[in-house]
């Protein structure tokens, strides 16, 4: 069912890695009108997009108070406590990496200092579809609260009846997010990149999305707000060795196929004996599953790439930057010391990639594409920034005036310099 | 020579705190040919660009270790020891920026992990002109080293005789960098962004420049790397009380207009007599600065925003965002913890600028255009990506398997909740 390659040759690592590539700029031709309605028209333009888009006409955009409450007595009890205690961990995780303070005294009389804030206003959209993905109200709304962010807005696709699934209601209410909006695809976007009548214009935008949704926020980053980051998508990778379960393997592989025909699944493994087995494995649990059709084509896209040694096999696997790994192999935590590149490493055989999706309590969120190589995943980083501050004294002045005068003399900036010599020459120095 | 607004009303602000504007997709027009040009031709391209923008004939890219060793013995004593205390001060306040790795037990048996990984291989842009940014190298190529990247990259364009400025390389030297390239503008960005038989392609570009470069740096950033920040001209706000210095205010002033006619100047105070007297310094110190020319055109699109009480001036400041923001006021500690959106901030009337452009500690490479309410500074963490890891165990799996497996059947994803079943079932649970 998959694609099996042994040992390549380096120089034909690139085309097993290689993702499908899509221009950005020509979707650029499909969101900038929107943008363009929304920034003309505002709410009544948003309204007119959905009635097009998700076929839904709505009186008012913002989800009222009424429509929240009920949400939570229409949520299964379980399914709640589920919820709860996923938000739990995530908020433990989120809440252990907060920043503190620093603060240096680089030469007497020379203080540096560091600090974070939250970034005040953030828009998080949840893509609609056919699953609510009330997992993602969850850790983009966890690290917004615990950062205190001071204004969260979320929006997300209605139903065509004009109604948010509760389980997202709920998970939203449990992050302390009021400002919940029915506006889906690239509109949503636009709408808090922009700001109207209803929608508040925020500093940065989060979450999934389409191809559509990710060129509206590519759109948006080139003079609105701040994103994320750039997606594409889903994938995971499998590293196994021959103390793999097989049928686990599968399972993961599975999960990550069912997401969509374009989801990437790669196999990599140090044993050939075991791939069959997997594949076996693959076959048989394939039958059982209601998105079968979805995981077939992605899995027929899919490779499996044997090594006969696992320094090769680590190496290929930084090459290839997976969003998510799965150390599947005996010595798991000296594998995890030698990866550099992935966005979330799932180690030894009871660490399944769905755990992280939902509620072991770090994110979900995470670079697709092999953008791995350059950004972190979503961490409470991602919702605050990080601010500088100086206090020179009389003293500093002393040390530090001669340097800075000969560089910004050097540099060719007399006012530069200036700005210290006035300030020595004032304590006769 | 400065326009002085008194008490504007809050609807009037954002009028007073706008930034030119300019379609960077225009510019996207003018870059693009020349990444095609390097696609294709890849070094013979850049040598032709050279010629083209830079009127230079280069027959290396790359410049010879000779050139460098050279370097060192033309540079003045004075200016090196000068670069090397600014290297330390820096060194010092980016080094306590490490982050430790973070692990949590969010349930029994459930292990989450935080880590901080290199980005393994950077770009440094350094631009050329009229003045040589070695400050520039320093407060790029510091934390690249702190950080571990394995590969560092500059690219910074030669004179006409082909030569670098002896003090760039000297200060790129003490980073420990050796891939220098002589190669400017747009065609630098490109180089280091797709990768040529010389230039390596890099993960991640940093570093200032015009606006071709800042287009160049968004256009690469759709696709193929990564970038610091998005950027546009310099400026600085300088907050004052009638506690301030009026000649350090405005050589403060000045130090920022000097850069180009484009630099944003503004100056907001809660007394007026103050600023009478800051604008008899500007009248008296612009006379002598060799750059009076280009600082008269920037001081005429400065402006001065006075307000009879602070809350409103530190309403107002935040608001604004600035790169750089001088807080020459009596109790400035306590105006600095309710500033939440700038980039640096300078305690008190001895903190210039020019210190923290050169050589007390902190990073000058800061967000202009509002985007401080979104972007930090350059600081460590931009050179670096966390990378989470979870390990389950057993014992996790009976804790977290319940909760994965409910919320993966509310989201419809059955393959998700299998790979949770399949480990559960195993164990007997």
């Amino acid at each position: 069912m998959m694609k099996v390659i042994s040992n390549p040759n380096q120089s034909e690592w690139s085309a097993l890695i290689r993702r499908p590539v899509f221009d950005v700029t020509e979707l650029f031709e499909v969101v900038r009108p929107i943008f363009d309605a929304i920034e003309e028209n505002g709410d009544e333009a948003l309204k007119e997009l959905e009635q097009k888009f998700d076929k839904v006409s709505l009186q008012y955009l913002r989800a009222e108070t009424e429509e929240i409450v009920e949400a939570e007595k229409l949520l299964d009890a379980n399914l709640k406590e589920a919820i709860d205690i996923a938000y739990n961990n995530i908020y433990a995780f989120h809440q252990a990496q907060k920043f503190e303070p620093i603060k240096v005294q680089t030469m007497p009389g020379v203080n540096c200092m560091q600090k974070a804030v939250p970034i005040e206003k953030v828009g998080l959209y949840i893509p609609g579809g056919t699953a609510p993905l009330f997992s993602t109200v969850l850790m983009l709304g966890i690290p917004a609260k615990i950062a205190g962010c001071k204004q969260v807005v979320l929006c997300t696709p209605p139903s065509r009846e004009g109604k948010i699934n509760p389980a997202i209601l709920y998970a939203a209410k449990c992050c302390g997010i009021t400002e919940i909006f029915k506006i889906g695809g690239a509109q949503a976007v636009a709408a808090m990149a922009l700001g109207t009548a209803s929608v508040p214009k925020v500093d940065k935008i989060f979450g999934p999305g389409n191809q559509y949704v990710m060129a509206a926020k590519q759109w948006a980053a080139l003079s609105h707000v701040a994103i994320d980051m750039p997606a594409g998508p889903s994938e995971v990778e499998v590293l196994v060795d021959g103390t793999c379960v097989p049928a686990f393997v599968a399972a993961d592989l599975l999960s990550q196929a069912e997401h969509g025909p374009d989801s990437q699944v790669m196999l990599v493994a140090t044993n050939n004996d075991v791939v069959h087995l997997i594949e076996k494995e693959l076959e048989r649990q394939l039958e059982e599953l209601p998105r079968k059709d979805i995981a077939q084509k992605a899995l027929q896209n899919s490779r499996c790439v044997v090594f006969d040694n696992m320094d090769n096999a680590i190496a290929f696997t930084n090459e290839y930057a997976p969003e998510h790994l799965i150390l599947a192999v005996d010595n798991y935590n000296e594998v995890a010391q030698k990866i550099t590149h992935a966005g979330s490493v799932f180690l030894g055989n009871y660490s399944c990639e769905s755990a992280g999706d939902y509620a072991s309590g770090t994110n979900h969120t995470l670079p697709t594409k092999a953008w791995a190589k350059a950004y972190s995943g979503l961490c409470l980083d991602s919702f605050v920034r990080k601010i500088t501050f100086q206090e020179i004294t009389e003293e500093g002045i002393k040390h530090l005036a001669p340097v800075v005068e000969t560089m910004a003399e050097a540099e060719c900036l007399d006012a530069h310099k200036n700005a210290m010599t006035i300030r020595r020459k004032s304590l006769n120095l």
